[in-house]
């Protein structure tokens, strides 16, 4: 007997020749005394006749097979009759006479179908991921994201880098995300935590004289979880020596070009386009801006400086603005019912409200028109380039929630007015980001992006002075309105790390407590190092042209945490805390 | 200015070339106005010249630097004096006439030397990890861990596997080891566990309808260690469907072969050597035989059936036996008192005695040559190819013991006779192991792999009857007497699976309880599948002609599993601990 043959690669090529296929009954269907099968394995599939000229015994076994058995069958392949051609299917020209059949497995009615498309409940797929999984889609998927891992391999390689591994069993740094905690049994009252990032042990490496280090590394973090987010998560996580945050970005565009070259066969253009944080802001209200679309913020506070519109005013009095969006030509296509439905939107962000316009000829029309002076409309009919039929936006707030209620507007009407070409994938590099944020409730600065993070070199002596104003060295990549990920160039210089320890208000005590190792580690010659991360599970999710990030990822988790198929979190045993002297708190009622 | 050129990398080819180096400064020397450094990077060392008349300035700064100094230098290669050349330098040939040096950043005095051989202790290596980590056979070994991973992709991908990722929170599954536990926040009383392997979803993913998968995995056993054991370390995980057990022994050796060729440039001639489980205990006293070396074990209890020496007989009537080793020529060598520890090395693996022979002529000599009969002594003669100067020495035992402690005394002796060629790389596979061991003192059987492994086909009905001569379909791959792993044939019937668990002891529903999502799945076409797993910390530790496994892992664990360098495990806040619902058991005094 030849050897198995792989169904999905059938071709007219292969009329005559004898097969042996292996894989699962897609479906059966019984036409007057001949049986047909779909004969389903990781290739794809092939259909199966069964005819008792061809062997009784086998149709005889036909009969007994169901979707989802696992069988083997040998047979022939003959070309189809014109007629019965199915141009839908990869190997629909030809079909496999069947002469003998076994069953390796048989299988229980599924509880819901193998099909491309399904409406079966989430929990329901997720409790039966293995049959999940056997759909073409997430086949494709995980073959997708298999191609992205081994062209990030070869890449990095090709660079000089080394793949290495850096312990999930780690000191907990409080700093940062909820940390999952693992208690220790040779030292009780001990606990590692898991790593929500390779952060630290990246830059170690560094200082092990490695100088170009990459890993396709498990990530942990402990948070309430939204839709796109994973207790556990996947990053491409790379650092360097040496090399200026201009290198880094250049080799990692590189890297992103042969990925997407590798898995969608398209070119990327480079270099990809950078954008200072502020203008990202300014343009699309959003630090991840989605650049497939226009529909940029319009500002008009200059124009509105002397509004007698309270809204207007109070804003721009209190150092907030006005801006708006332009939804051109759409007035007409948006009753008051609509505009109510975008103001509700809007609140979401913490909008007091969404003030809005018609053009019509060359007057503006709505509630507000009343407030609006000549001059003033002047202004804002040749800054929003408005025209006849025109539907202006405005939002006047805090910078903050202009920013944030316009930014999500104008991604909600690019959706709704189909304005995204989908088939594009826009990479932006977002750079100059600010190095602190201040937390007015709890009164001190926060690092933007880690604690580890240097300043543009220009910035370093306002580190004290004027931290707010400090520019990090750092950049993110963006993808088509999602965060790919990031990096910076880091903190080589022990001085340097313990100014930037003590702006986020740590006393000299709680950085060595917590960083000693990594800033004594900065004292035996550290090199200037910096590197970046991008999140595998989402870049797989936009290469594969998914919305739900559980899709990219094979056993994932609930939004509560669950793995549904094998119950986990679960109780243990008393005997297992016991060892890990540990035990469950009292529930206080 | 030239883009940087690494250190290692600079030949007689590039003398007159401007060139510009980054890296360490390893040493300094003064020598009459002039300043040698040998410069270190990633790639290897050279020799850089200060001189009074090229720069006065990098002179100066120069005189600076110290040892583990971070330094960018810009000069000219040049060829060095007949007399000055370095034979034992990769770069001894030429030397860099600097013109220019920046200090990068400083560096205190290390606690030991950055040099090739070092006697600190190892816990002080392990504290400074980074620095212990910038000695060149360090460096090394971890290149060659990063080709031996790119050529395990690299040869996967090419044969069809795809590369996934199972997770890391999963759920307790008590048989085996001692599990990791993680405390879920979400879930108040529940408890993630670390994977021991990724067994269960390697299988759930064959039920998924992937048919190749691989993963460079994480495992976590919570364990007392050994001097080799960590309690996180990797493997080379492989599952396949539809494949047998010789095709996937026979892939794995394709893949070794590829990994040994790539990073020793060494031919491994396949097939490898396959051996029985029981003909590798009978000659080798070993499941993972060193096959380097001969000084088999020679069974000699049908000679000595009716001794009248008591321990043989003895060990003969209770169902024991009596085994030698004859070490060829090496009577003269052994005093008495060098054969007292070795009986005090046998007594460890719980012999009760060595007895001994030397053959001296044709005379048998020694304490127990008065018990031998002249038809046993031409028997032990012939059976043992024993001629003048042979020492014989004797085991006799339960067959456990005769074979531990007479394998262990074979390895002990192969070493300490150097007759182990250590340019060897010899695999080998372990077939027909048995599938169950029975725990005398708990009164059960144990899955001698884990309770997924297979009977072989022939021995499937005789798995209730009779189920300590059940064989397994399983193969261990060994090399050169260490264990890389192993795979087998798993269960893919719900039947064969149900009547595992009802030999292992489980209820019904103890079964269900712990791997009721498995048995599901088996029922809902499961494929014929089965796999492979090899130490990928050992695999490196073999190539890498390493003794010390924690060599191979970048940021290793102690004995007691403990990180030195950043202090892990350690005390966490009461705050973690009440988010998590836990408390640490009271001490009891």
């Amino acid at each position: 007997m030849s050897e198995r043959i792989l169904a999905g690669t059938l071709t007219d090529t292969n009329i005559d020749q004898e097969v042996l296929l292996k894989g699962w009954v897609q479906k059966r269907r019984d036409l007057g005394g001949l049986i047909f099968i779909d004969l389903r394995d990781k290739s794809g599939l092939v259909q199966i006749v069964f005819n008792p000229d061809n062997s009784k015994e086998a149709l005889e076994v036909a009969e007994k097979i169901r979707s989802e058995y696992v069988v083997e069958i040998s047979g022939v392949v003959v070309s189809r009759d014109e007629s019965t051609i199915n141009p839908l299917m990869e190997t629909g020209k030809i079909e496999v006479m069947a002469s003998a059949i076994t069953i390796l497995n048989k299988a229980k009615t599924p509880p819901f179908a193998i099909q491309d498309e399904t409406d079966v409940s989430e929990d329901l797929r997720l409790k039966y991921r293995y049959l999940d999984l056997r759909r073409a889609p997430l086949q494709e998927t995980f073959k997708l994201r298999h191609k992205t891992t081994q062209a990030i391999h070869k890449f990095l390689d090709g660079e000089g880098f080394l793949e290495m591994e850096t312990p999930i069993l780690t000191k907990s740094t409080p700093e940062g995300a909820r940390d999952y905690l693992v208690p220790s049994r040779v030292h009780p009252g001990e606990f590692y935590a898991l790593p929500q990032s390779p952060q630290l042990f990246k830059q170690l490496i560094m200082m092990s004289g490695f100088e170009k280090y990459y890993q396709i590394a498990r990530c942990f973090r402990d948070e309430d979880l939204r839709a796109d987010r994973q207790p556990e998560f996947t990053q491409i996580d790379i650092e360097t020596s040496f090399m200026t945050s201009d290198e880094i970005m250049e080799m990692t565009e590189r890297m992103m070009q042969q990925v997407v070259k590798e898995v969608k066969q398209i070119d990327i253009e480079l270099p990809l386009p950078r954008m200072p944080y502020d203008e990202a802001m300014d343009r699309f209200g959003s630090d991840k801006p989605d650049t497939r679309f226009g529909l940029e913020l319009i500002h008009v506070s200059e124009i509105l400086a002397k509004s007698t519109f309270k809204v207007f005013q109070g804003a721009i009095e209190s150092g907030g603005k006005v801006a708006l969006l332009n939804v051109k030509g759409e007035a007409a296509n948006f009753s008051r019912k609509e505009i109510d439905k975008l103001t509700d939107f809007v609140k979401v962000y913490n909008a007091k409200g969404l003030a809005w316009l018609k053009v019509e000829g060359d007057e503006l029309k709505g509630p507000i028109a009343k407030f609006i002076t000549e001059e003033e409309k002047q202004g804002l009919v040749t800054r929003a380039d408005a025209t006849d039929g025109d539907l202006l936006l405005f939002v006047a707030d805090k910078n903050a929630v202009v920013y944030d209620s316009l930014g999500a507007l104008r991604l909600k009407l690019g959706k709704q007015l189909n304005l995204i070409d989908e088939s594009k994938f826009n990479f932006l590099w977002v750079t100059d980001w600010p190095l602190l944020e201040y937390d007015e409730a709890l009164g001190r600065y926060f690092a933007a992006h880690h604690p580890f993070t240097s300043p543009v070199i220009g910035d370093m002596d306002k580190l004290e002075a004027d931290p707010g104003s400090v520019r990090a060295n750092a950049y993110d990549l963006v993808l088509n309105g999602y965060e790919l990920g990031g990096g910076s160039i880091r903190n080589h210089k022990k001085e340097q790390q313990d100014q930037m320890f003590k702006v986020l208000g740590f006393s000299e005590e709680e950085a060595k407590e917590q960083f000693g190792f990594l800033l004594e580690a900065l004292e035996f010659g550290a090199p200037p190092h910096g590197g970046v991360a991008l999140g595998l599970d989402r870049m797989i999710m936009l290469l594969a042209g998914r919305t739900n990030l559980r899709d990219t990822i094979l056993f994932p988790k609930t939004a509560s945490a669950s793995d549904l198929l094998t119950d986990a979190p679960s109780e243990v045993s008393d005997a297992q805390l016991q060892e890990l002297a540990i035990q469950l708190a009292k529930v206080n009622d």
